[in-house]
């Protein structure tokens, strides 16, 4: 099983106890393929990451950097010379290197550049310029075209010809004189069509090329939707100027996804990031709760009479609150999914407001009447008991309206709503729950 | 711009207002591809989600089943007759119809099967042995395969007979006299290749073939790792029974970053689900929030008399709680992150857990220095403003103890670490919280 072998490298890589010499390593690191590679860095802490990028070939390294997250992407890069990096990425693809150069010192990027030969420097200036999160930045400029008069056996005598196709060359792309763009024609069906059939004949246009300033999850969706395995990128004026493969778009699906999960907590950094950085990452979302702790603390400071005179409900209070947290935590990320997925617009969100209000009060029900009588066994008291089970039903409808209109709020204004969402929507309930709870403490139970 | 216009498409199908006539909607609806309906049925609530649904051709109906999250696929699939459902699957390929009759109550299922020919129940009864989240569940018959001794020029040839590929073809199998799987021919190699050469001579066999019985997510990391297209599947015998094509393993990777979102809240269900089942997916998570609510009154009950004596401690200590739940849910979901890539292992747990506990050192002094400012300024309580702050970092270092514990004691005990494991952290941290704040006030302010 390969995929077990692997994992067994990576372990004994990084365990330390294994007490591996420098040829022992570099002897499993040249049974990895360069992802595999890359992962085994990703996994690693920081000081044996060095040291296994150390034992790399440089022609493994430019491979390898392409794979890794930017942030460690970013470390290495920061350890070895200028030789050295303009050596390792020699021999990568335009979108590699673009990606690899984009996050350098303007300084350095420029030191780089003067290292290579014009025709890459023109193209590599020229991918520089497209935005990361676009089509441009996707974008690898290995394609074939042909032109539309072009017979089937001089399609098949040009491929021949080149010796070996480009990774993931499942179609070639027809363009007129001028570079514009007209269609594709998939090799599967260069291969079984007649070869005195005319390229204009069997080429396919159902799939419109991508325009090279659309958003990369957008591009993601259209590969998703029509299976697709590449796809030519077309400029404003509708000239063919290169393809984005599958390979790069399941990239930006995963660390979209990955962005999703830890964008909720707070958390940007990659696993096994230094303490300082880790702690950098995280410092604002919590000095944000701290904030919001103060103000949810704000509101039973005012109740400090009736919790003065009964109290229990100071007891009690938290289980209001958290409840509230849970249920708009469950909502926000029910309306996270909807809005990535673009699933949610104005046409369905009052259909699912109500949707989310009637599950409140179907929870609310239940749960409402397990914390009743859970309180009167308790304290023996039924007035408390109907007191808190009313302040959690309040509180459950509080968290349907936090964990939809938080959310949409953000997304209207340019804010990634999936960033913090969460410390928001607690701080509403934390306050309605306290408030709710010891307000009709206050009016009920003096 | 293709996407947008079919953005357009989907707002105004959904939109009641626009008051769509049934022809019109069914002329929208061809516009679109069996995915771009799916998302649209996904997009709707439950009741234009039939209508749609029952505008569709029944051809169209099978492709556009097969695209759908399980649950709106088997609520669609309840409201057909058997026969509009086996006309429905009879196109699709076999890993399409094995995950929709998957499903199926076993007394329909059979009732389909009995409706197909010999052959076609043989192949799909062999696809449902196979459990649903391995290589097998993603499994098509629909290979090409050759022999080592044929020419290239005989490969050629033959696939030119096939008249059109399968799709997703970017390589051909070749196999022995019984079936045994030796290696694989990408079609790009063949038109560039001498037709004259053998597919001895050219054939790769560098990446193995896929073990039917991996799990479907070592699936995806084998296709990201290799950057492959399709790959041939076997079984235990080394019989090569099948292939599987990279949308396929989209949809896996797409599905479990889906699933790690929604489990991290307790959350289950399609975005638009109907409020019954939105509201039982999540009364689980809320009732167990519910029990460990109360173990966290049940903490501060012990001290009831240290807050009846000073009852500003019950105004601050949500605040230890918050805070100490909000850095556990960072640490959990780092863990989670490292778990799901496979990046944690024995080898690096412990270097992961010190960086854990300096991080939480570092935020630790941070907030602390601010919430004993803030402290002091409110209550003009230097004691106080030190216990608030120890107590914080009492708790932080308890949310690291958790983040970290309770996800990996999870996987031991082979649950899901990423379902509702924050429930269970933040009532460690809830517990701990208001112990350590209220038991040290007892010690020092009374």
């Amino acid at each position: 099983m390969e995929i077990k072998e692997n994992k067994e490298n990576l372990k004994i890589i990084l365990d330390d106890s294994s007490n591996l010499s420098v040829n022992q390593i570099r002897r499993l690191l040249n049974d990895m393929s360069s992802s595999e590679i890359a992962h085994a860095l990703e996994s690693s802490p920081p000081k044996q990451r060095s040291i296994i990028f150390s034992l790399l070939e440089t022609e493994e390294e430019g491979d390898v950097l392409f794979e890794l997250g930017e942030e460690i992407q970013q470390d290495l890069i920061s350890n070895i010379s200028n030789e050295e990096l303009s050596e390792a990425v020699k021999e990568l693809e335009l979108d590699e290197i673009v990606d690899i150069l984009q996050n350098l010192p303007e300084e350095r990027m420029k030191t780089i550049l003067s290292n290579m030969s014009k025709v890459d420097r023109q193209r590599i200036e020229m991918g520089l310029t497209f935005p990361e999160n676009t089509a441009g930045g996707l974008l690898n400029t290995d394609v074939i075209s042909v032109r539309p008069n072009n017979s089937i056996k001089e399609v098949l005598s040009y491929l021949r010809d080149q010796k070996e196709l480009p990774e993931s060359t499942d179609k070639i792309f027809v363009v007129n004189n001028d570079n514009n763009y007209l269609g594709e024609l998939p090799i599967s069906k260069i291969i079984t069509t007649d070869p005195v059939m005319n390229v204009r004949e069997i080429m396919e246009t159902d799939i419109p090329a991508i325009d090279v300033n659309l958003e990369d999850k957008d591009v993601a969706t259209i590969f998703e939707r029509n299976n697709l395995i590449s796809s030519a990128v077309i400029d404003h004026k509708g000239q063919l100027i290169g393809r984005i493969t599958i390979d790069d778009v399941v990239d930006v699906i995963r660390e979209d996804a990955d962005q999703n999960l830890l964008g909720m907590a707070g958390v940007a950094e990659d696993t096994f990031a230094p303490p300082g950085r880790a702690a950098k990452s995280r410092v604002f979302w919590l000095a944000m709760n701290l904030v919001t702790a103060f103000i949810a603390a704000s509101t039973i400071n005012i109740f400090q009479d009736v919790i003065d005179k009964i109290v229990y409900l100071a007891v009690l209070m938290p289980i209001v609150a958290s409840m509230g947290g849970v249920a708009a935590t469950q909502t926000l990320t029910i309306v996270l999914r909807g809005l990535t997925l673009e699933q949610i617009n104005t046409s369905n969100i009052k259909w699912l407001f109500k949707r989310e209000l009637a599950v409140s009060i179907i929870n609310g029900i239940v749960l409402s009447t397990l914390v009743a009588i859970s309180t009167y066994l308790w304290f023996q008291d039924y007035t408390l008991a109907v007191l808190i089970a009313s302040a959690l039903v309040i509180n459950l409808i509080s968290s349907v309206i936090a964990g939809i209109l938080v959310p949409l709020i953000l997304r209207k204004l340019n804010q990634d709503p999936a960033i913090g969402g969460s410390v928001v929507v607690t701080t509403v309930t934390d306050v309605v729950g306290f408030f709710s709870f010891l307000g009709l403490a206050t009016i009920y139970l003096i």
